[in-house]
């Protein structure tokens, strides 16, 4: 019998992480796998990990159960009413593999370290990180062993760091930093811990992570995928489409200018502008790539009442035959969470079939998910939806 | 030294066709090109008739000059202020290649005959339609002929017509029946006077036209192309890259609405009932064979303040994970005419080039352009862009 | 100690009366009277009836227990989670008072008769309407002394009608017609019944009621106040302020376009085009009283995914200086039975106040609350919300 | 014969002082007077000063001819095509009567003086502002001599300043600083010109002018009326008549977020953030004063694309009966300069009247006319256009 596939979150009693446990439990009990991709019939012949056969753990920084996470997400429409009750023996048994990285909390969780900063277990005698990367590889081995999984992912779904200068340019010069100093911004800690307990990374957020070359490398010398960052679950989706809707028309776009408002836990983070900017530069990327320079900003607004709802608003100004100008605008309206869940079943399921076909480095096919493609510079979501099935199917 | 290529336009003093006629002089008078698909890099190689070298001709109903036309469209916005003087010679040229179609005006002409029939030169004296057929036929050969043309394309930019019952099944049958009675609506005469005089035929608008089986086989009879049908412009046109965004990320669509405000002739035929009922069944194929049944009714509302100018508002009911509902919403603002010329340009360019070819029959590769593409049913846009692409670089 | 008042609904177990019989419960728990004007400063020197002493009963055509109704409103999001368990007391209660109008159903229930046609009680053996006037007054008075009632109010929240033509000119003329023949539509039986049981009558419907002279000199004759109609809570609401906007500053508007989605019971009643044509009379009434001829239509589509939820987009076209053309467009999102609601409870206060104070005919101080307020041609919000604390502080 | 009524505008040149010197002079050939509100039936028997009767003039710091500008303001389509030839003889006089404020330009314009600041006539050699302040209100003086005006009205429509600190508090210390150091920004100094010069003193801007307490004694001593601030055009307007729907419903405001993209000669001064303070502080008075403490952004984006047009998108999040939550859109695509200009003429007229009727001192009853209204805390559209037609037929 096929051995199941642990999926390792960063951030696992977040609203993501816990929609996405909840959401699979969800499936096993028949709900509809909206929004699911990999369900698709482009992938049915892919012998991917069938999402009963997922197992959940993961780290955080916060104790609230997911239990109660799961109630407050029902409050909020996002999970329907009385999933929580159904599926009370599944949430139990994903609480029973999180662990709490202790210490302080960060800024946006009420405490006195800088946003995304934290510190691990039982602080550390030693000078420098590379304590805390063994104790949160070990975490992941010791996930592994409990259910003797096939293959494990982790998948980042923490709160968004502020952006992090990383003075480090190899694995080599990170491996003798990390004895000595703080050289990481624990995205990167957690990819690092993945990669020692030889699991795929993907990072569903703007973090540091895997930026730094030195961090990939480590990933190549351990023979092991990578993939990001940043999910496009609303306003940059529709953007991904739109774009290239342009270019093919050969109608010239002057300026697109965007307003995100939205509530949530991650609303609350994006309202420190150092977080801010981290998603600033990964929402922007893919419109400049796609259409060079046009005027315009994108906000992003913390407006509290909204809950876990978010509402982008963009207004794009382009011009026809002979310079009239024209306009579109459009309004999304979406539950965040319920658009990033079904993605992250889809990653752990795909980074598997990377991790059986013992892909290594970055995953570029990828590029369908994320607002900021790693290693790739297409953003028109066909073709990127095409990418993916043409290495979905092939082999 | 290259022969020109000629472009009838049947519907000649309208809006698209004043637009195309003053833009294509425009460009040889360095207004950019924006909008016009086939200056993209994609079809440098491909040998294309240099807009410079169409000259332009056509029939209408009315007798409006086209210097009239330019005036009132500049006075709306559509035209830059200054242009009609600068290109006074073009507008010249082009009016003496354009033929009154006489007798009796339709309803949206003020005429008491039904929207969309004509009757043509002198009043026939014999029965049936062949006659009509064979005038328009000798208009289209002796504009072919006044300028040495290499290819003749014809374009239908007339009103669009009411829906039309054709009782014959072949050409054969056609061609019996057109000596005899009326058997057809305008649209599907111009289509039969282009085949007549050896020229490609494409339908910009819903009319019947090409519709029937037994107008398609004259075609092929004679070897030439024809397609269409209903230049995607505006909300279709964005619809063609929002759906197929919902299906890659396997998010069900329970509702699209929309509503178009639109001014200007077009607006004017499309408030008759009839006239409209052609453009609704065009514009929603598209997204019924993209998303299958979805619930929301399209609404076509002639608002005369708008002028030349169409908003259209679309809103579009889905869910996500776990049946949560989510909605997008879009307006589009749009001068139709200025997104429509370009199009023209691109069609009598592509259609020179499939004469040139010798391609005979239907040429599905041109769905990028239309809205109900003919023997075709790939409605996503970037999609129908790469099979221009591929099509246009074959040989 | 001051008697109750009693609130009579037609269509008592819709989705308006449903929710103000809950939502009047869920305020004598403690809930925020959120919506309910009355509770507004403005009011509270009027020694209006305090809403837990409002006691419900009722007409309905159906059957459905309201507790069934709270369920389906709690899982469209109309009503919170839980609230059905905390008010099982008073729904029994109010559901005790509610009386099947017997026979066949309407159109829109799925039975035979037109839309909004109801046979009474065990069907009438003489010809006439007299008959079931006279039972529906029974069941009315009946109501009045189970509970003491100081007064009754009728309200009328019954299914919107087609409209109808009325043949008699004067309460005389009517009531010798209702002994021989069908003369009247439901709610105008409805109204007689009301006037008959010494009651106030409301409508919060277009439907024809209290239209016919005759019905309202039968008010008069017995000395009693009316009011209507059809209730303004959303997209007109909207338009009676920004439609005075545009007068006091001078601003011509050229052309209003609405398009209005939504599901439920009224939605599903409104895709009758007879019964929508009640509804796009009484909602364009006010902006052309207040902004003479515009063009534009106004749409009503049922799209049964939207549930209880409404979407309304408008969108104006206006001049400024010198004719600059300008557009304002809104989109408004709103729950209609959760903005009804309340308003059903201030009627009811304002009704008994009328009462109390022996108001005699029709209530044009109440158009504050209507889109085609009776007896009064203005449409301005703050100019009717003036007029309102005028006659409410008057004694 | 009535004499004469003249308008001294500060920031002569720009957008809306060009559009309502030719604006005014466009009436005088015929053009239909929209956007005028002292033209309503509701004024016409106050006797106000005809249009035909103002003359004007003013202040700059540029230098760009009038002409220019309205060339500038036709290409983006502001100002309707052919005006300019039309109204040449006009153009020129008020032309004669602009004087250039000399020395160096404000950031805005491409000088190195803080944004807002400037130097006057020939340089001072005296310390303190005095000397500006005496040869701009001879300047004022002079062209009330030169047309031997019955009143003149100074009007400031110069950029948007940044906030000023000013530290003196009554016109006595202010009397006495003038003549030794720098104390004021020059929209200040422009208030004591037009006071020394007995003229009335109106601030379309939110500029620091008349906010400190010595600026206005100085006017009462003077016996001079004066009015203020920032004019209500666009987005505001808009929510100076939604809020109060709100209020009046009884709906729960939670948040109202606001995105306003425009470009022109006031957009790029506001893409200046310490402007941008100025009009974000006027923009938010009325709402915070209309519904509390409301939680969501107001942005202003400088988009350059967008020349003199202004869109402004509104996001209201509401809760109806028993907490559930709505929400109301709206988007506004507006002219600025063009709804500006006419209140201009309006608020010149109406400050004619108010020195004709010898008023001194702050003149509330305009508060229908600006976003940050002196001396009223009012902000209620309807409510100020009632006091302001109660003022005006005062007497
Ligand atoms: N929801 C979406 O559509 C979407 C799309 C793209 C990206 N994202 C990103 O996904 C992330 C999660 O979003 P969310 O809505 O779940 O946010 P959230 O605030 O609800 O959850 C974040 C979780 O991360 C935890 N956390 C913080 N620092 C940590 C650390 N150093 N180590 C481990 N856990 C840590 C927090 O305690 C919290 O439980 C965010 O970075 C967001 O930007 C979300
Ligand atoms: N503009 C767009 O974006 C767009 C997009 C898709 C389709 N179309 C279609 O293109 C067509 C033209 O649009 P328009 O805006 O120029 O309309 P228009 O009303 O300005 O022009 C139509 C012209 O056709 C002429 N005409 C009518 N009957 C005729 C006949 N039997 N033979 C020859 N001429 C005839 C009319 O006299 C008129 O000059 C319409 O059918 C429209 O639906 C336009
Ligand atoms: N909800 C709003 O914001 C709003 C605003 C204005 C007007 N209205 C009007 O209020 C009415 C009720 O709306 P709703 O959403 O509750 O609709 P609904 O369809 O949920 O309820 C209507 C009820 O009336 C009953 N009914 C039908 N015919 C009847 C008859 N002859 N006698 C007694 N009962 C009868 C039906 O069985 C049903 O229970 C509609 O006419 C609607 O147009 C509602
Ligand atoms: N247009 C509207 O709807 C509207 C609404 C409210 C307020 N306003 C305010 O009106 C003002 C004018 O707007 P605009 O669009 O005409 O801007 P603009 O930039 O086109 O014009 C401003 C003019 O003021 C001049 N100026 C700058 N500093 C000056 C000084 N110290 N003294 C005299 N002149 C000076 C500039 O040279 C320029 O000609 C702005 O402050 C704007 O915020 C405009
Ligand atoms: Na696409
Ligand atoms: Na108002």
């Amino acid at each position: 019998m096929r051995r199941r596939v642990g999926v390792w979150l960063f951030g696992a009693r977040g609203s993501v992480a816990t929609t996405t446990i909840a959401g699979a439990a969800a499936l096993d009990h028949g709900a509809p796998a909206a929004g699911v991709v990999t369900e698709l019939p482009d992938f049915s012949s892919a012998g991917l990990v069938p999402t009963d056969q997922l197992v959940f753990g993961g780290h955080d920084v916060v104790e609230t159960p997911l239990s109660k996470q799961v109630e407050r997400l029902t409050a909020g429409g996002v999970l329907p009413a009385g999933l929580g009750t159904l599926i009370t023996a599944e949430l139990a048994e994903a609480e029973r593999n999180i662990t709490l990285l202790p210490g302080n909390r960060n800024a946006a969780e009420g405490g006195d370290l800088p946003v995304g900063a934290v510190a691990h277990h039982p602080p550390d005698p030693q000078p420098g990180q590379f304590g805390v990367v063994r104790r949160m590889a070990e975490d992941i081995r010791a996930f592994r062993l409990r259910y003797d999984l096939e293959h494990v992912v982790a998948i980042n779904v923490a709160s968004t760091e502020a952006p992090y200068e990383v003075d480090v340019d190899s694995a080599a010069e990170l491996r003798m930093a990390l004895g000595e100093r703080d050289v990481l911004p624990p995205s990167s800690l957690g990819a690092l811990a993945a990669f020692e307990a030889g699991a795929a990374y993907m990072d569903f957020t703007p973090s540091t992570s895997i930026k730094p070359e030195a961090v990939r490398e480590w990933a190549i010398e351990k023979g092991l995928p990578y993939g990001g960052q940043d999910a496009k679950t609303g306003e940059t989706l529709v953007k991904s489409v739109l774009a290239p809707m342009f270019v093919h028309r050969a109608l010239p776009v002057h300026a697109w200018s965007g307003t995100n408002l939205l509530g949530g836990g991650d609303g609350a983070t994006l309202a420190d502008p150092r977080a801010a900017e981290s998603k600033g530069v990964s929402k922007e990327r893919g419109l400049s790539e796609m259409l060079g320079d046009v005027a315009g900003e994108v906000h992003i607004d913390y407006v509290d009442p909204m809950g876990d709802w978010k509402t982008a608003w963009d207004h794009v100004v382009f011009s026809g035959f002979l310079g009239v100008r024209m306009t579109l605008q459009f309004t999304w309206q979406g539950c965040d969470s319920a658009l990033a869940a079904p993605l992250v079943l889809d990653l752990a399921r795909l980074s598997a079939l990377a991790l059986e076909r013992k892909h290594v480095g970055a995953m570029p096919f990828l590029g369908f998910y994320f607002k900021d493609p790693i290693e790739s510079s297409e953003h028109a979501l066909a073709r990127q939806y095409d990418a993916l099935v043409r290495w979905v199917r092939e082999c």
